[in-house]
């Protein structure tokens, strides 16, 4: 019966995104950008929407932020009912330069704005929520946003950074109980659970609520837990990283929107989104900004997924 | 003709390694040994028996180095014919601390000791090599031992390190443009090629003259190229990492066994090669020294193997 009411009323239901919209400037060892488009809600709902056709952003940006930038997210179908303009104030802002590795980067600018005062609205159209990404946001407003439905959402992934651990740790700690899947990074990973093994680190962040964990590892891919299984995802070694920038927040919305589209929450078809949000990550640095992310065609994105089944598989008789 | 010939012929055919058989004295965080066995011949050759019946080693010790030693060789099958013992010297002796990341340590001890002049000595029994693993040790006598064999092996692996890029260079390349496939740590690909990117450096590598690249990357797995292939072989996440000595030349030692066992190169079987040597390696740093690779059943490689196949194994119908 829950399986026809799915098959019935999929088409209604949303996949709603927390996060930041905002300007980035962006300098890389390969070139450097003015203020562009950025922030976590951006790259991953443009990610999440080559799988999903209803995809809702809960946001805010300032009275600057051009139309044609909101236009981006109308061209690729994502609502934008809750993305908040606050007249009279700035969109939030980050500057940052990335070493010639591109796994470490300073930050040169950080103007909160808009993002200081920010109050999460939920529109009676993003009710239906069924799918729940809460991206890199202070884990307060996380936390209002899944208050501030009136349903528990089949399923709510959680992406988070070591600066919430930092400064905000009682309170992450709270918003991480109420998730289904936490995402971070290995640093994070061991920061978080005082284990330098990311077995042993799994195991106590699992006891802290989610019942799924994805540890992303950048260029050495990511790794998924539950209570008693363990996958591991290759990245796609690239000749060419312009710009790491939106990631793992791509990564994220790549990763929900496959399970969006699929509808079936187990271990095997998380294993396959690790896949797809690898995937759409490995378009995201590929250029700078979103510029990778834009106008993906479906065969595109098919043929960098096979690319993701050669890299990775073999055969053992045994 | 070709194949009836290794069917016939397989077992008189050898596997030769050479490298160093040496004292370690380790300590990480979890422990510290006095002088123990350790050396790169001494973790490959032992890795290697597990796959291969006529393991053959080339290197050289002191009078110092007990009997009960040489007799783990014998123990497990491995020829010593070509193990010098060098009357009135002792042998190489290494010592080095562990950082709590296990990535990295410090050498506090490097006593070349016997290394000093060591000339290697291919015994006549040994001339029948068709599989020769030259493990870390100068480029000089890797290449010497090449050399002095009268027939060009049919696969001839190189392990190196960073040490000999700096320090002889020329030598290195000489000796790399010789080989068919070399393996070498990720930080070690990107000194050698100037390249940063993974594919880029891979490229340049394998202009220098070899077929295949394996490039080790500790406990985020390993990469194999060839001039249009990749592969990328997860390692295994552990709950405990004791001691990471010797898990390079544990993966070179079970790399070239597997692929002597199932006697045909190719880009497959080098991919299960990858998994093979991953798996042996991942028993090596659960104990201290060689202890890991002691008495291994083939029952529990084969269920380490399975783990692997789980680990990284997914289905996605396009």
């Amino acid at each position: 019966m829950q399986y026809l009411c799915e098959i019935f009323f999929k088409k209604n239901m949303s996949l709603v995104i927390t996060g930041t919209v905002a300007f980035d400037a962006i300098e890389t060892p390969f070139g450097k950008t003015d203020k562009i488009v950025g922030g976590a809600a951006t790259y991953a709902s443009l990610a999440a929407s080559y799988f999903y056709e209803k995809v809702k952003i809960v946001s805010v940006v300032g009275e600057d932020f051009p139309q044609s930038d909101i236009n981006l997210f109308k061209e690729h179908n994502i609502a934008t009912d809750g993305l908040q303009i606050i007249k009279g104030q700035k969109s939030f802002f980050w500057a940052g330069k990335y070493h010639i590795d591109m796994n470490s980067r300073d930050t040169l600018t950080t103007e909160l704005n808009v993002l200081e005062n920010f109050d999460p609205i939920i529109p009676e159209s993003y009710q239906d929520c069924e799918y729940l990404l809460l991206g890199n946001l202070t884990p307060q407003i996380q936390r209002t946003t899944i208050q501030r439905l009136k349903n528990r959402p089949k399923l709510i992934v959680l992406d988070t950074m070591n600066f919430w651990m930092d400064v905000a740790l009682d309170d992450l700690l709270d918003t991480i109980s109420r998730v289904d899947v936490l995402t971070i990074n290995d640093a994070e990973a061991r920061q978080l659970s005082g284990e330098y093994s990311l077995v042993k680190a799994a195991k106590k962040i699992l006891a802290m609520g989610p019942e799924y964990l994805v540890i992303k590892k950048g260029e050495h891919g990511a790794l998924l837990f539950n209570e008693d299984q363990v996958f591991s995802a290759p990245a796609l070694p690239l000749a060419e990283v312009f710009d790491p920038t939106g990631a793992g927040d791509t990564f994220a919305g790549g990763f929900i929107g496959y399970l969006a589209k699929v509808g079936t929450i187990n271990f095997n078809n998380m294993k396959n989104a690790l896949i797809f949000g690898s995937a759409l990550a490995s378009f995201c640095v590929e250029k700078f900004g979103t510029e990778g992310l834009k106008n993906l065609s479906t065969e595109a994105i098919a043929t960098r997924v096979r690319e993701f089944v050669e890299l990775s598989s073999f055969v053992i008789e045994q």
